[in-house]
């Protein structure tokens, strides 16, 4: 039998409701499994969510759309570019709701039949939201869900289609969370606020399982931060796999911000004053004041972690960059683990040899910047076509030198040679490539200011 | 050995490159594999697309982001509302895209790998675009797309992420595939317009494939039609199927289109105008022209079938239906096989107890309409909020009817049950609904002008 156990005096209580905080010191309470009786159990069944279920808080119904047993991609090219040789992505996206919030749903839903709720209500910024729309929808419960001002547009498309009934309250979603509190306590609804409820934190922990199912525990695993919640609920699926006799080691946990809305970071920092602006383009993690901040700060330092705060841009050009290697359309929050990645590398704290886990927990598809500053760009495909010739010549000259035939082939044999040859020479002009002779051969390199160039355009496309 | 055969004067060819046209006589190519020796093979391994390959022109590369082994769901609560037993949606948005023209993509792309292509050049209004653009990102090809104005944002915003070179041209896709044809031609490019390419079909038979082995041969089998490539597909599959000594029988096909825009259904009728408008929301189906209409009227003859033309508003309105019903976004050329459904049972045709299979080909979240009159809707939202709930109580009534103290329960305890008295006075004073005494109890049933304005407001959701 599961209990709840608040993390701070280790009081025990019963774990239906699904509580999260102690009545007793006010502490955050989490479920604990019966490790030692279920050392004997074996993971058994369909490579999907319910495959765990022995391993999960008992519940009677099941609420399924088809969640987990989600895809761990090897990213070849990703990782030769970063010149390391095992990188993996965790991708999420692959869910029925295009989130891994579809696990918290399955579990949530399922729980709130068991106990007869007909209505529940979540404050969410998107992919909980519609998560929780979806999976009520097929089981005819009443899904109330509290949304921030700034809300990705594809998940509240998504929201709204399942009939979800909505109500914006605040700028972020910290002010929603309060209001949603409020809300179940007065109308007697369910509670389904992931920072509200510590299912969210069984149901997310099977991811872990999955990767070590799928390649064994990998030595660091990336996670972006929002309230914190997330990379926790990651690294006790690892540490339970340790606990349960499965593993014998466990990965170093990564937790990710963007730089401009960092709270987790600023805190195990030391850092009291927290910035002014806490706005960024990844709104799945645009948390200002993380409730679950101790939880991840304790995956962080137990496992001998680290954490990276990445600036907008960068994670703009990690978006690019996966969806043009890897053939993965990511949200930004989820782009930001890669550009740590690249980080952590650049700074030789992550080994060539070593193997990484990057969780890519939801679509691109449902956040709103990247769709309408993608399309935006359409218009300007008719006159940008001389420009993204040299943005092409530039990006094969990134990835290394090279020579004006090999150039030509790459580029898709799309124009005569002497085109390329007009390009290139332009594009030297400029100082954003060089030449130089090797083999006879004229061969081209980018310069560092190409390389800004490059960056630049990336950026561009998003901001247009 | 696979080879290319016409449908017409029956001449054989190659199986490379996978010419769509006979050289002698101008009829459609199609692959015919080898049954005799392929009666004695299994299928084996996972369950996704390349499960299959044996079964498929022969290829050596392959090219894979996870493609196939889509969810078969029992669409329970629809098949209720519809009054009949066995409603199932094959669930195609669960592809790496999010359609179903992940397959032929995979397929196309581990083609041109086998044949050294570095450039590949398909006409798209959306769907195979994304997926084309995926997969080429993936394995460093060039990926060209022709689209037409009409195209859904989700798509294009796709294509841009992957990095596709793409060019507009014409209204309709009709015209996008008269330039990519010639495009190819001069540009030495491999061409993988779905249209002109017959391993297309090939690979979309695998979804009949996956439909048998789930759960067995259904009695009729719905999909949409644009060009009419899709439905051929589908029903060579379970053609196969009975040739290979596996299934032994075939279902009846039912091609839907769009009732502004269904040159294949007018063909079929023997209507010689074709009507003027010839525009629909469902941009997947919009297409003027359908070059293989040959083989979508081959598909529903031969197999005892039916052709729908179904009005955009019904479509509109079966979009919602199963979201609210199944927690499925699909798009709106896929809900049409709902709204088919729909009316086929109205009619008698489909039998309560016969088994039926709907085609969803691609996720909602790609669709411009929907996306967008979505979201306008938020703003609408709070003011939204009293006509919301009387549409609620619409909605409850028009399932059956019921009493004030189980409406109040349905609306998830939402509010005072004096309100809810008041809404249900208003409604009936409207003449929306209607009061009766069963049981000494009050019970309300919504009236034909009850349905008629919750059919109303669904079509201005869309509309808004």
């Amino acid at each position: 039998m599961a209990v709840l156990r608040c993390i701070r005096c280790s009081s025990t209580f019963e774990p239906y409701p699904p509580n999260y905080k102690c009545p007793r010191c006010g502490g955050l309470l989490e479920y604990e499994i019966d490790y030692e009786n279920l050392k004997k159990e074996k993971f058994s069944g369909k490579f999907d969510f319910w495959r765990y279920r022995k391993f999960l808080p008992k519940i009677r119904n099941k609420a399924t759309l088809g969640e987990g047993g989600t895809p761990l991609h090897r990213a070849e090219r990703l990782a030769s570019r970063l010149k390391v040789r095992n990188v993996y992505l965790k991708d999420e996206t692959r869910n029925p709701t295009n989130s891994f919030r579809d696990r918290s749903a399955a579990l949530m839903v399922s729980n709130a039949m068991d106990m007869n709720y007909q209505a529940v209500v979540c404050a969410t910024n998107g992919n909980l939201g519609a998560s929780l729309a979806a999976y009520c929808a097929k089981y005819g419960i009443v899904c109330h869900v509290i949304v921030p001002k700034l809300v990705d547009m594809g998940k509240l498309a998504q929201m709204l289609i399942y009939d979800a009934i909505i109500e914006e309250h605040g700028e972020t979603v910290d002010e929603s969370i309060e209001k949603a509190e409020k809300l179940a306590e007065e109308a007697g609804w369910y509670q389904a606020t992931p920072e509200l409820n510590p299912l969210v934190i069984e149901a997310q922990k099977t991811i872990a399982y999955e990767i070590f199912e799928q390649e064994g525990t990998p030595d660091w695993m990336i996670v972006s931060m929002g309230s914190g919640g997330t990379i926790y609920s990651i690294w006790k699926g690892f540490k339970e796999l340790q606990l349960l006799g499965k593993a014998d080691s466990t990965p170093r946990m990564v937790g990710v911000q963007a730089q401009n809305c960092s709270p987790i970071i600023d805190k195990l920092e030391g850092k009291v004053k927290r910035q002014k602006k806490n706005l960024t383009h990844a709104l799945a993690i645009l948390v200002r004041k993380p409730l679950q901040e101790e939880l991840a700060i304790k995956a962080i330092k137990e496992s001998n972690g680290k954490a990276m705060a990445i600036p907008d841009q960068e994670i703009i050009s990690a978006e690019h960059e996966i969806a043009r290697l890897e053939g993965i359309f990511a949200e930004p929050a989820s782009s930001a683990t890669i550009a740590a990645l690249k980080k952590l590398v650049d700074e030789g704290i992550i080994e060539k040899n070593e193997r990484v886990v990057c969780l890519i927990t939801g679509s691109g598809l449902k956040a709103t910047d990247i769709l309408q500053s993608l399309t935006k760009k359409r218009k300007t495909v008719g006159i940008g076509l001389e420009i993204s010739t040299k943005e092409r010549i530039l990006r094969i000259l990134s990835e290394r030198e090279s020579y004006g035939y090999e150039i030509w082939k790459k580029l898709g044999k799309t124009m005569t040679r002497p085109a390329v040859y007009q390009h290139l020479n332009e594009l030297e002009q400029r100082g954003l490539i060089t030449s130089f002779i090797k083999k006879k051969r004229k061969f081209f390199k980018i310069t560092r200011r190409g390389e800004r160039v490059l960056e630049a355009i990336n950026e561009l496309k998003i901001l247009l």
